[in-house]
């Protein structure tokens, strides 16, 4: 089996590298070459004994993406993206890989031939989804984001779903939760504080809590984000149906319910390390953003996430810190 | 007010622009510039005595949708499309005018100047939906579109709202309904036969009806769909909010009772001129489509569809017959 991940070098894609290395197969399927791509060149996994070709490129350059589908990979994960916050600021730029570089990867594997029909795994976001929000937002809800982000995710996702149907291409989208907690350094992303008041405290540095206690959000770790990715590789067509754009489960907690878990897998004084600073503007972005999802038909497709923000912590002190906590 | 129609030589196209001319302006204002675009060159209508710009233009040619905005109309209808069995068939085609003429169109708006944010009324469909469907169609309900084309307006709708949050226009897009009666020769359209079983009885021709009297459908007339055009181009940014796609109200009724109103309209002969002749292919089709709408939302914002189906073929008999049914 060939697989192909764009965005590789990104965190979701670099795990998701090592654990098909590890595991070596997808779904209990040996894998016997990988083609990794990414606007800067990914590392190439260790330890990995297929043929690998990791590589630099464009997305939205109509030859590279070519390029990519060439070898015909029986698997693509998509996940090369610009980030909700730069596609913000940086219209353009989100347009041009976000739905540009989409829009040329799947015309890619269409032209390739009409006996190509790749597993094609798509990574969109619940930034899909704009406020107004019912109590819990059902599989059914429509499309109403308020970023540029989300709208060129649920554009790729009608891309998605429409190039399954005409039988281009076997497409299964995964509307990822907001990934906590997000290993490596804070960044100035509005949603970066749910990973930094639990990331931050537990490496022993002060964190700073933009809103209050009450926020309520989705989260799952990056180790359930590749888990969808994975699970979603393997199911079938008739599983799918024409419904292919699947909101994922998470953790559902308040920010003071994050704090709360916080205290009890690390002590008070690794919770102590949070610092109140409220933030207008940062409060106004996140009240725009899902707070519940239902995700009943994922759960019901077999997508697991944590059972409690308890285990998301843990699953941080284990995978990320080597079971260390800075007292 | 300079007014720009694109796919004005259309059917909807045309009925619009008579409107415009006959009421002399748009919801009140005084129109002194028409430009008039279409795959065809379209008919400069008759007694206006403002400027017309009647031409035949390429909508997915960028040089062209360029030069549509290029003498800033201050009201957009894009009307311009390509049909639903023919984006369907046509796969190329379909994408190139229905989402990349639409790109074209809206990019061009934004690079013609900071200072200009025109008006921009789309015409969508509520082919954005496809089965299967509650017993009504919230105005919250997801697009999970069947078709190529209901996909490529889906799309338009979330490009249209990423546009207007952004500042670059002011946009509404309406979902109509099926357009019935619709006048002219039969089409093979797969929904022809909805309006061919009215329009033909009345014309002193036998009509083919292809599926079961029990299949439901939601109907508006030409004349609806330009008041709702019509009606769009005068709301608020206020009034319309981030949830700026509607689903047009219409006439729900049964095939059963598209006959029985042409009965009680018409009379029995006239009534008695359409043999039913099932087709296996038309009624999967069909099947797929919505059947109820809500439209609470564009019933607030005041859109009205006529109050019957009696009152769908009297508008027909009047406006297209001249008052004259074929004995």
């Amino acid at each position: 089996m060939h697989v192909l991940i764009t965005g590789a070098a990104g965190m979701i894609g670099r795990k998701l590298t090592e654990r098909l290395v590890r595991e070596d197969g997808l779904n209990g399927q040996a894998i016997d070459k990988l083609t990794l791509t990414d606007i800067v060149k990914p590392a190439a996994p260790a330890g990995y004994t297929g043929k690998v070709k990791a590589y630099a490129a464009d997305i939205a350059d109509t030859k590279q993406s070519a390029k990519m589908v060439s070898e015909r990979p029986d698997v693509i994960f998509h996940l090369a993206s610009i980030v909700s916050g730069e596609a913000e600021l940086e219209f353009d730029k989100g347009y041009r890989i976000n739905l540009i570089g989409m829009l040329g990867l799947i015309e890619a594997v269409r032209r390739t031939g009409e006996d190509y029909h790749p597993k094609f795994v798509f990574t969109s976001s619940v930034a899909v989804f704009g406020a107004p929000f019912p109590h819990s937002i059902p599989d059914e809800f429509h499309l109403t984001p308020l970023t540029s982000y989300g709208t060129q995710k649920g554009i790729c996702e009608l891309l998605l779903a429409d190039y399954t149907r005409k039988g281009f291409l076997d497409g299964v989208g995964i509307r990822l939760p907001t990934i906590c907690v997000r290993p490596g350094k804070p960044n100035k992303a509005a949603s970066g504080f749910f990973s930094g008041i639990i990331r931050e405290p537990l490496a022993g540095v002060e964190a700073i809590l933009p809103v209050s206690e009450s926020v309520r959000h989705t989260h799952a770790t990056p180790q359930s984000a590749v888990g969808f990715l994975i699970h979603a590789a393997g199911l079938t067509k008739e599983q799918l149906g024409h419904r292919l754009n699947l909101t994922m489960p998470g953790v559902n907690v308040t920010v003071g319910e994050q704090i709360e878990s916080l205290r009890r897998v690390a002590g008070d004084k690794v919770a102590s390390r949070i610092r109140r600073e409220p933030d207008e503007l940062i409060m106004r972005v996140v009240g725009g953003w899902a707070e519940r999802v239902d995700a009943k038909r994922a759960r019901e497709l077999g997508f697991k996430a944590e059972d409690s923000f308890d285990d998301i912590i843990r699953t941080h002190i284990d995978e990320e810190l080597g079971g260390n906590i800075a007292a």
